[in-house]
């Protein structure tokens, strides 16, 4: 099943390097696949797997910024369309392949990659709240950790993991990353400078020695707070998001 | 054996509110216990335990600022001897314990409190480096377990284990914090804006819905890098170091 073109939008990314079909409705790339991109250090010609890849938003991204062999999973067949679509219209090869990413197909298992990416499924505000049953957590987390098994197990020897979510999930993310992987480092994303963390960005490399690196965070808007609808990226956010730069570590 | 009087230095804490024995060689309460005192969410009354508690800095520090009930362990017997002549000498009650924090008498080991803080020693820059042996990083890796596993244990159902160490371990303090405690809240510690943290706080809530908070940095110097000799903290950590004031979270 597709989507019909009247259900789709083709919207601009990298201030306009980048343009991507992508549906009305439904989960919609903003800024979280475009700064998951610009966390990944991958450099010319290493391969890159990313996990959930959706219309290709944050491989595409990343492609735009360096010539890489982009690699992609997508659980959702309309979603994989857009994807392969996506990809094409940008000169841009990417292999994308319909699977679970739980159950991969033989060709992908065979495979190490030197980056795996992936910006897994927030299950929305709450879900870790007082009232939040247990079940529900042990089934977040177990979804978690099958997204973080994956992702290092597809990572070769000396490779690189970069993830981002929501920075609430740092501890269980941490906690399945760390007794697997050497060196980590964590990045901090938050909205204005002198508040907490709403996204965190993590590198995991396998093959380094054991240790971490707190980073200074990335500041996304100026100002204390949000005075008026328009745009107020700070300098950082603006040339990641509309100059295709790479994130300062 | 304790120290001769030679041995020992008077040096003024929080600006001047508490005074300390402790020796000229061997470790010295720098800003670190300091840190761990004004990072401690304890309120009047509550029970406070430090393991490792040397000469009583934190402790000491944090009874400055809010009357709890102080305990602390402390495997030197010379150091031991000096936190309760501080204590005594600053007016605080505090019962110290001379004890291996991995074979705890019978009577603290029957007890919970609401607090349970902790500095664990740092084996100094580069014990993480790719030249270290793997036995020598499985040892630390032990030694800080058995820190974090006693302090969880200590502390009650609704208990806070408050630390500080070398941000550079703080994936395998989060490895060891998570699966046992609910909200986790981590604090990092600039020498410098824009820089990685190189100390790190973590605060691990038990009995609270497990999530994470990656707070803003705490910096504790000004400009840019280290131009004088001289005091350059910055307004913060003034507030924190000189005036006793509480971390704001």
């Amino acid at each position: 099943m597709g989507f019909l073109s009247s259900q789709l939008t083709h919207d601009a990314f990298l201030g306009g390097k980048l343009h991507l079909w992508q549906p009305v409705k439904g989960y919609r790339a903003a800024t979280d696949p475009v700064l998951l991109a610009a966390a990944c250090p991958a450099t010319k010609g290493q391969s890159v797997l990313e996990l959930g890849c959706g219309v290709g938003a944050a491989s595409l991204c990343l492609r735009t910024r360096v010539d890489v062999e982009l690699s992609g999973v997508e659980l959702q067949s309309s979603y994989a369309v857009l994807a392969r679509r996506n990809a094409s219209e940008a000169g841009y090869a990417m292999t994308v392949v319909d699977a679970d990413l739980a159950n991969l197909p033989a060709d992908v298992r065979a495979r190490s990659f030197d980056h795996v990416i992936l910006n897994p499924p927030y299950y929305g505000p709450g879900t870790s709240s007082p009232d939040a049953g247990r079940d529900k957590a042990l089934r977040e987390q177990t979804a978690l950790a099958t997204w973080v098994d994956t992702a290092l197990r597809r990572a070769g020897p000396k490779g690189c993991v970069t993830l981002i979510h929501l920075a609430e999930r740092v501890g269980d993310l941490i906690e399945l990353l760390n007794p697997r992987a050497g060196l980590i480092e964590i990045k901090p994303i938050a909205a204005r400078a002198g508040k907490p963390a709403g996204r965190v960005l993590l590198r995991a490399h396998k093959g380094r020695a054991s240790r971490s690196i707190l980073h200074n965070p990335l500041v996304l808007h100026d100002g204390a707070r949000h005075l008026r609808d328009g745009d107020d990226f700070s300098q950082a956010a603006t040339d990641i998001l509309r100059r295709g730069k790479p994130i300062e570590f």
